[in-house]
């Protein structure tokens, strides 16, 4: 028997549990450029001595930058240090663990000396430690200097010992060798990867339409619809725009299968005229390489494209890997589906109910056949400006596919962005990030309650925020909660603003605006859903919709605050309501605070008045600061503290969204 | 900018997140042969489909053992087993995860078949479900016949669905698919070290003694004292071996330095007599390859081990790399330590206290030639019967060497023990577990709250249970805490039975059976201690201390009851009282539980009278169940149940010991 040897030995300065370390380091952690990304390890020594903690980054080109940590908890020998990726692309960190020979005398020496012990002796060896730091280390010949004058004056046996002692403790020696320590016995620990990404895979107001029913017209006569097409839907991205909206995501746009097509609120019979489900993908004229042809054609896409970008709005297409019966790779790749005894091919189930309108692609009987024609399929989306993709149920695909595709999309294009609408178990959800998708929509539609909420973000915004990036939606064309069937205007409210403000990403799924609210009898879902049939929403006689202002003054405090553009900067604080949730998000710009706090109720059908208590160094403020407290949603000016009375909706607003402003 | 690609791809069937994992995988997860292993992973795949999930333990020879998982949480995905290696050595473990095509027939079958949907389909298909399971696994004929049944019986036309159906699904089918299941898709989880090792690894009893102590002599006419021998030591191992214990613990042995030799009770200054610290290594007679004259030669040290071993004694050996200033390394050496900036050797300080007495070591000038002798004087106890190390201060020491001794002495005597004497922050005592030290006396000196110990244990049995096990001392030469000078009898009483019952592995220290309580003033140790001075402690006169029949009784107990002689076992129950302490220890040998319940009044000044209330399943009960309570220190029984009133000590005992026998 021999003792497994580990293929990592301890070495000399151990450094260990450092974190982020997604799937044990196999994977890499996530920032965007800029953001936060704190880097926490455990660094010790045996016996007294000092120890120093570096992290090193290495950037996309190979150079190294190094940070010096700082001693977080002494009792548990916790480092810490927060630092960003100043560019896109692959990174990695280590963590450095050294003995500090100056530490270790500053230590020593304050004590004999201040004792009367070993004076001369003490003064001699920092003298020496101070040459070390010298001639190890790289300095200019100012740097340099104030070393010389240090070890001069440790020598200066003409002055008392307290003035030596001071010469080789003064700020200066010790800011120059913190910023460039004598390092001994360094030990590395793992090169751990790092992916820094563009803004977008973190921040984003992201609108959700269909786009048949943008433009839809209905003949009162004949009581037949005509579709909408991209030049129609085209017509609503000014509005769109104006709102703030960053990501205009479009439900797909391919030809729908006629055959068991779905009627009207999901009925198993269509009539002639009915659309049929986006979602029920593929038919005579083409599959997912195809545009149905009531929107247009791939010049009417380009062009949709183009306009939306002149406004400023990335296009997300639906990625919805789903098949209708007559779907042109049923018949052209019978492999690619699965057979059934009978010979027949087998739709979707959930037993005892049939999907008879949807085949499920089988990934395992040509793998490398079906990869090659959905890679095919991607790489045509985003050759027509396509830079985000929604994928529609992903946890019903392989997850070894999704990480090739992701990595193989990801080598010719990094700026794609990828949102996956994976309503499932935790250990899906998580997996599909960690295996490269940007953002999730996770369960924010489902958590209401204050602890639920603070819970779940600090799960969010802690140990998941290495990997995961949320995506708030309140209501999507599959979502309509009971909470918004029935809490009237102040929920719709309350609820975007707390996915705009608790979460940097988030999205609307058109009519919103309207609070669009009645649900089909039985299901979570719109009535006359748009899913299987049209919808005009007549937006110029209604304004646009009651709730489009409060949106666009939303996003718009979004865009001027960057707090709001991060995740892992949220803390939440205390109100004496069980139904008001206070939490706060700060980040230094340049050399200002942008700090906001959001005090919102969560019930919309009950005043809450209550004491709020704010952990004022959350804010950059001392205990017994004060500050102004500017609502950015009424315009209201507060004289706020520590301790502060707050009313909050239904009567007057849900939410306050408050800008610090400090004396 | 290239998405990194993970090493190790998420594969066909994600298992992920599998546990234990000691430094990711990099070191082996523990345990001793027979013991109880809890493996847990996560598993789960896209869809709908059934997993199911197997750990494949190798054993040293290399040889491959599969056991199926069960899913303990459906909502998490999450799967379990507990493992134990039936011998010695380096074993290794992995998840495998698997699509279950036998376990999704079954869901789906008995709902469309009971709802009479493509009833003849599903029965075909469950059919070749068999067929497949029949022709990829291999099976005796016996076990073939069972799927050949029930495939005949799944096609038999003459009878009715659901009969066809059970034929499918019959116990016997089940089992046989359970212990020979037809896997698809099988992936592999990461293959994780495991070592196994001794039962005396976690489990057994230590006394610790002085030997120049046991029959040393005091000559009152001149006031001199003459030492102990090894020979006289041995005349008192069977007093200890008639307690109970299964190990000796021998402070160091060696020659005491002479230079700054610290006098009784750590004075600085000693006389011509005093026979200075044990732990004070080395003098013109030899270092740690050398034996005190005045203990004995080599011949006498086998002597003892072989008296020892006759009495079912392991000998513990004192490592302690501790130098005095005559040591013959300091001449013969002096690159082994470290010279100061006016040419002197460094003592041991404390700024601005210094230990004269001392000099450490310096691990770093000459690491190859001080790791070679020290491997030497390793090896050379180990060849004189040596089988355990108790190490002295191993924090003081780099951890890079304790890897590299540790691992070397593994290979060539994997029976060796260490225990670390490491009362220093957690990472590094976690470390050195981490690193191969099979036990650490951890922080049970100073956790007397029923919290702390609860919630101290549960840490202990929980995570760090995979790579430290704890051997709990109430106190040691250096250590008498305040609680057990001030406690009185109860006091001794508890804290040794709770060590003994919390801990597999526990330790007394010579005059345990004393209540020597006495502290040298202003210090948490023994007054007049032995480290410093002979102590007679005339054993025959006061027939081996009035705590001996209770140290007997307890170390009965535990050789009795195989509950005792594990930590993972743990379980605490709730009392209402908040100073009684109630915890289980159940294991099943053979085919009969072992089941301990220990209920322990925490404060040694107030008898408590209070309700306990037990979770029964956890003693392999009911909950409605009754059972008698024996109690193994008094004798006495009870009928308890879920519900229980106890009155534990000081006036009677303070600690039940009951052993759980169902009527």
């Amino acid at each position: 028997m021999v003792q497994p040897r580990a293929t990592r030995p301890i070495g000399r300065i151990p450094v260990v549990d450092v974190a982020p370390q997604v799937d044990n380091g196999n994977r890499p952690a996530k920032s965007v450029v800029g953001e936060e990304f704190p880097v926490t390890a455990t660094v010790f020594r045996e016996g007294h001595d000092a120890v120093g903690a570096t992290v090193v980054l290495t950037g996309p080109d190979g150079g190294e930058l190094a940070r010096p940590m700082v001693k977080v908890n002494a009792g548990l020998d916790a480092w810490a240090v927060t630092v960003a990726g100043d560019r896109t692309g692959t990174w990695s960190y280590r963590v450095e663990g050294w003995s500090d020979p100056y530490g270790t005398w500053n230590h020593d020496a304050v004590i004999k000396v201040g004792a009367g012990v070993d004076v001369e002796l003490m003064l001699e060896e920092g003298a020496r430690v101070l040459e070390r730091a010298l001639a190890e280390v790289e300095r200019t010949p100012e740097q340099g200097a104030v070393l010389r004058t240090a070890i001069k004056g440790l020598r200066d046996s003409a002055t008392d010992p307290q003035t030596r002692l001071g010469a080789g403790l003064s700020a200066a020696v010790r800011t120059e060798l913190a910023e460039r320590p004598l390092r001994e016995h360094v030990t590395a620990g793992p090169e751990l990867p790092w992916l820094v990404e563009r803004d977008r895979a973190l921040y984003g107001a992201w609108y959700e339409f269909f786009p048949r029913s943008e433009g839809a017209t209905h003949d009162p006569a004949t009581g037949k619809w005509t579709s909408g097409t991209f030049a129609t839907a085209a017509e609503r991205l000014p509005a769109v725009a104006a709102m703030g909206f960053d990501v205009i995501y479009l439900t797909p746009i391919h030809p729908i299968g006629r055959i068991n097509r779905k009627g009207p609120n999901n009925s198993l019979e269509s009539g002639p005229d009915d659309p049929g489900s986006p979602y029920g993908i593929g038919a005579a004229e083409g599959g997912h390489d195809t545009i149905h042809p009531d929107l247009g054609t791939f010049d009417d896409f380009d062009a949709f494209v183009a306009r939306a970008r002149e406004l400023g709005l990335e296009v997300a297409f639906d990625l919805a890997l789903n098949c209708a019966p007559d779907h042109p790779w049923v018949t052209g790749h019978p492999e690619w589906f699965t057979t059934r005894a009978d010979g027949t091919v087998a739709y979707a189930e959930n037993p005892p109910k049939k999907y008879q309108d949807i085949y499920p692609l089988n990934f395992d009987n040509d793998p490398e056949g079906l990869y090659a024609e959905i890679r095919r399929v991607v790489r045509l989306w985003i050759d027509h400006g396509v830079t985000i993709f929604r994928v529609d149920n992903p946890h019903t695909k392989p997850l070894e596919f999704w990480e090739r595709l992701l990595a193989d999309v990801a080598a010719e294009h990094p700026e794609v962005i990828w949102l996956a609408e994976a309503f499932t178990r935790p250990p899906m959800m998580h997996t599909l990030a960690k295996i490269g998708y940007q953002q999730s929509y996770t369960y924010y539609a489902w958590r209401h309650g204050k602890t639920e909420i603070q819970e779940y973000l600090t799960e969010l915004a802690g140990p998941a925020a290495a990997y995961m990036r949320p995506n708030f939606w309140p209501t999507t064309h599959d979502i309509l909660t009971p909470f918004l069937q029935r809490g009237g205007p102040a929920a719709w409210k309350m609820r975007a603003a707390l996915a705009a403000t608790l979460s940097p990403s988030y999205g609307i799924y058109a009519g919103y605006e309207l609070m669009e609210n009645v649900p089909r009898p039985g299901a979570e879902e719109q009535i006359d859903n748009e899913k299987y049939q049209y919808r005009d929403r007549r937006w110029a006689e209604r304004s646009g919709g009651p709730l489009a202002p409060y949106l666009t003054r939303l996003n718009e405090i979004r865009r001027a605050h960057p707090a709001l553009h991060w995740l892992r900067n949220i803390r939440f604080h205390f109100s004496d309501h069980e139904n008001v949730l206070v939490f706060s998000k700060a980040r230094r710009v340049y050399d200002r605070d942008d700090v906001i706090v959001v005090v919102a109720n969560l019930d919309p059908s009950v005043n809450a008045d209550t004491w709020i208590h704010l952990t004022m160094p959350e804010l950059g403020l001392d205990w017994h600061d004060g500050f102004v407290a500017h609502d950015l949603i009424t315009g209201q000016h507060w004289n706020w503290w520590e301790h502060n009375y707050v009313r909050v909706g239904p009567d007057t607003e849900p939410v306050h969204i408050i800008h610090v402003t400090p004396y």
